[in-house]
C-alpha cells in the first residue's frame, strides 16, 4: 500500500503503524474504523492521547504511572511496607498485581541492563533503589525480571549493589522458575523443567494455597 | 487488568481497546510504548487522529477518501473512465490498487446489503452509482464484492436496478473466484473449487498475463 488517496489518512495510517505489533494493514483497518466513529468519539481519542504525555505521572517513590506524585499503590496503608518487589516496567507491576497475591511495595526499573540496546545500569532506577532500601525498613527484596540473560545480569547488578549496603536482616528472593500450572511436563523445555527440579518445594508449602 | 494506578493511563488504554482487534492487553502495551516515545511524537498522534474526522473528505464522485472534492483517481486522467469497479469500502478498493491490475474508475457503496445489521439497499451508495451511469459513459461495471451472502444479495440487487436502465452495450462482470494462485487444489474448499472449473478459463487468456 504505497499511495493512499488522502494525504490525512495516510498520516492516520503512519502513525497507527508505529504502535507495538501493529503493521500497516492493521493500521489502515483501525483508521477505517474511525472513519466510521462520530468526531466527539475521535476528538475524545485524539485529546487523550495528547493528555496522556501531558498528565501522566512517574511516582517520586516507586517510578510506577501515576496521577499524584505518588502512586496509589505507595500511597495505600493497607499495603506491607516491608516488602519491596522489583519489576522492569510497569506491564509486568500490573501483570503482578492482576494475581491479587502481592500485598507489598514495587520498585519499577524502567528497563533491564542491555549494553546491545545502549541500556547501562545508569539508565534504570537502580540508584533510586539502594536509596529507598537505606531509607525504608525493608525486609526483603523479590527479584521479579523475566528469565533472560538481561534479566538475569540486571539481578545480578543489583544484587551485588544492594549486598554492598550490608543491610541487617535484608532478604532478597527471586520469583519462582518451574513447570507452568496446566502444563504437561514433557512439553516443558529442558531449563525450565531442570530448574523446577533443583528449585522443589517441599509438600507443607504447595499444599497451603 | 482490572484498575489501573492512573485515571489518564485508564483512559488511554480504553480508547485503544476500542479499536478493532485489540484486546485490553494489547492496549495496555500501545499505551506504554506511546509513554516512551516523546511528548511531541505523541501530540502529533494524537491530533492527527483529531484532524482525522474533521479534514477527511469523501469523493463527490465514487465515495472513495479524499483530500478534496473530487478524490485523486477521479481526478486523474490516465485512468479509464469507461471502466467502474463497485467495492464494499475503502480497505476492497486499497486492495485493487495494490494489485496494479486495474486502471478504471471506482465506486466505494459503503457496505454490502445486511438486514442483519439492518443495512439497506438506502444505507448504501447505490442510487448514486445508478446515477453516475445514467451520465458518465461507461462500458463495463465491474462488481467487486466479497464472496459472502450479504455480497451476493447485494451483487444481485444492483445487478436488477442497472438492468433496470435499459443502458444499451453496458457489460456487468464480477471478479474471477477460483483456486488461489499457489494454492494446493486438495486445500481448496469445495465451493471455491467447483466454481474454478465451471468458470474455467480458455488457455490464450491465461497465458497472456
Amino acid at each position: 500500500m504505497n499511495s493512499f488517496p488522502s494525504k490525512i489518512f495516510e498520516q492516520a495510517v503512519n502513525e497507527f503503524a508505529t504502535l507495538p505489533g501493529i503493521g500497516r494493514r492493521s493500521a489502515v483497518r483501525m483508521v477505517l474504523h474511525l472513519l466510521k466513529q462520530n468526531s466527539a468519539d475521535n476528538r475524545r481519542f485524539g485529546e487523550t492521547i495528547v493528555r496522556l504525555t501531558q498528565e501522566i505521572r512517574f511516582c517520586k517513590n516507586c517510578n510506577n504511572i501515576s496521577d499524584a506524585e505518588i502512586c496509589s499503590i505507595c500511597a495505600d496503608p493497607r499495603r506491607d511496607t516491608s516488602l519491596l518487589c522489583v519489576v522492569e516496567d510497569v506491564r509486568d507491576l500490573l501483570a503482578v498485581e492482576n494475581t491479587q497475591q502481592y500485598h507489598g511495595l514495587y520498585h519499577v526499573l524502567g528497563g533491564v541492563i542491555s549494553p546491545m540496546d545502549g541500556i547501562g545500569p545508569g539508565n534504570l532506577a537502580i540508584e533510586s533503589l539502594l536509596e529507598r532500601l537505606k531509607g525504608e525498613v525493608v525486609n526483603e527484596v523479590i527479584m521479579a525480571l523475566g528469565a533472560t540473560m538481561e534479566g538475569d545480569t540486571t539481578v545480578f547488578y543489583i544484587y551485588r549493589k544492594i549486598s554492598q549496603l550490608n543491610l541487617i536482616g535484608l532478604k532478597l528472593s527471586s520469583i519462582a522458575r518451574g513447570v507452568s500450572i496446566g502444563d504437561d511436563l514433557e512439553y516443558a523445555d529442558e531449563v525450565t523443567l531442570g530448574r523446577s527440579i533443583l528449585n522443589r518445594t517441599p509438600y507443607e508449602s504447595t499444599l497451603v494455597r
